[in-house]
């Protein structure tokens, strides 16, 4: 199955009770949307990152139960709930360190567990409203990002994103693309550049795929083309995803969000940043308390299969970066665009 | 010839009146080191950009008319000239936008033409001890910047660099990396972070490969995580390289040195830029007048032979950015170290 432009560009698609993965490792070379057919399968695009994104992981995992589940309608409650564990406990160990995946799968069992159900069939049934509920409120919760932040776009505005925070990585919409598929659906006129993100190319490979794919004008560059394509005017504002938002507003992202930030601040561009409520976490007091991933070393020496730096070269790897609260100007979130003082502005909108 | 470390990394060696270039296209993963028998094989090379660097390719030049014309030293006066004008045009043509080689194969023919040498054999001998002075004044001139530049370096600092003004592009030591070479051959304890320098990886294939082979502590980033080792406390200094400094200490670089120096200025880092007197242009006022060459989008879409980014994607693919002079710490040249108000102290140093 390879429907193209006619499917959009869903990460995932649930239709006529089958589950649809678009794989986005071959992206933007080819399109090619796999139906899952076993949970198996599920697993490993979850592993293999044919899905990928925090949302879209855990919308994928939801599915991938109701696919794990639906040869067991005849079990009884007992044996259902069983292996519905079971299942979910399988699909976990596809991204350990997946928090939303682990939030989804367990969501789906503690409904199911809660609920009164009888039968397989009819639990079978509350797990496919539980996943298809999950994954319209992804949908929703993208969509009011978009809502909020769409306000900020105006005609002929510049707008810089770095890495995919977009479609891709959620059900739709995505989280810093919201606000620019929103603005381009109500006609406004703006144009989009991509930063390319190495080490793994998310921003040329996915970002400048999706937002093309879309219709929305969008040029891709390289990192380091980020400061000359400021200095030259043609940026108005910066927006970018985040993987953590801590109390004082630290925000960690992709690798090289810190150095566009910088780089925005010195041009006097207002950066934003893109998140669910979700994403907010007021347990971790500031960036600092953030642990920073180092991936290895072959991801920078090589590109492809390619070997482009020399061997035994030392090599570092951050997989993200933490820009400080003070160069952020606002957090588009579902619930409204959160402004500086940070540490006040975020407890009184997230906490309780 | 494969003869590796024992043969050093000089892109270009004149030894038993024999001329060997290193083919800088197979690093990092192969040390070719191609003898240069005919005045079309140095053509080829320098049109292949296998010798490059502009110094690099003036002296290639100069050593190519050398090549040129020892099977030519029978001939009389005007006979040797005549061809030797002519060898000049031709190797001029391999790189028409290069003004070392221009300048340089001019020196050699000038200098012939002046001198009062008879028979081939007499301009011949000239030709080669100006090839020889060609090739020593750029070892000198390189070395001085070093020695100008290396108290600037201090046990245990951490110094970034971005592409490659290494001693790759030069006959030795390099410019941005004289001073570097200098003090490792001091027995100073510093590490270098070279950014890789997409789109044409020049720091990962080329800087961090020479500064490798000569000892030096090395480690590879992409480029967008300068701000990360910069934020982490691991550089003290900036120095680059540079193709123009205007009148007013604006500095044209290779693309992404604008970035550099903005974070640097962020988190209150030194950026110094290193070249040899040739390259300030008192006659070009400020960077605004340099024009920027825009080069193919296949340096951005593709990697090696891979697409990475979508078809038909917009681009943008600038070679050089102009970093403001209110960013730059100071010019080491040959002639020391230049210190702002730069339209001062350029004048003051470099005109009449």
């Amino acid at each position: 199955m390879n429907q193209g432009k006619a499917e959009g560009v869903k990460s995932i698609t649930w239709r006529d009770e089958r589950l649809f993965f678009l794989d986005q490792t071959l992206l933007p070379g080819e399109v090619k949307i796999e139906e899952q057919r076993s949970v198996e399968q599920v697993w490993d695009a979850i592993k293999q990152l044919k899905v990928r994104g925090a949302p879209a992981i855990g919308v994928a995992g939801a599915y991938g139960l109701v696919v794990a589940m639906r040869g067991k309608i005849s079990l009884d409650r007992g044996d259902f709930i069983q292996e519905l564990e079971k299942q979910a406990e399988y699909l976990d160990s596809s991204r350990p360190t997946a928090v939303n995946l682990h939030w989804a799968l367990t969501r789906v069992v503690d409904t199911l567990k809660a609920s009164n159900a009888r039968s397989g069939d009819e639990l079978f049934n509350l797990l496919k409203q539980t996943a298809e509920g999950i994954h319209a409120e992804d949908v929703e919760l993208c969509r009011s990002i978009g809502e909020h932040g769409v306000s900020l776009i105006r005609e002929g505005m510049g707008v810089l994103t770095h890495c995919n925070a977009g479609r891709l990585a959620t059900s739709d919409y995505g989280t810093a693309t919201a606000p620019m598929y929103l603005a381009h659906e109500r006609g406004i006129g703006f144009r989009v550049y991509s930063d390319e993100s190495r080490p793994l190319l998310q921003g040329s490979r996915l970002t400048a795929w999706e937002l093309q794919q879309a219709g929305v004008d969008v040029t891709t560059i390289t990192d380091n083309m980020a400061a000359f394509v400021m200095q030259q005017g043609l940026v108005d504002m910066v927006i970018v995803g985040t993987d953590r938002v801590a109390a004082n507003g630290d925000v960690a992202n992709k690798i090289g969000t810190l150095g566009v930030a910088i780089m925005a601040q010195y041009f006097r561009i207002p950066v934003y940043v893109a998140c669910p409520a979700s994403t907010v976490d007021l347990s971790t007091a500031t960036g600092a308390q953030i642990v920073i991933e180092e991936r290895e070393a072959e991801e920078v020496t090589h590109f492809g299969l390619r070997r482009t730096a020399p061997e035994g070269i030392q090599v570092r790897n951050p997989a993200f970066d933490i820009t400080p609260h003070e160069l952020i100007t606002g957090i588009i979130t579902d619930r409204g665009i959160i402004t500086p003082p940070f540490a006040e502005s975020l407890k009184a909108a997230f906490s309780g």
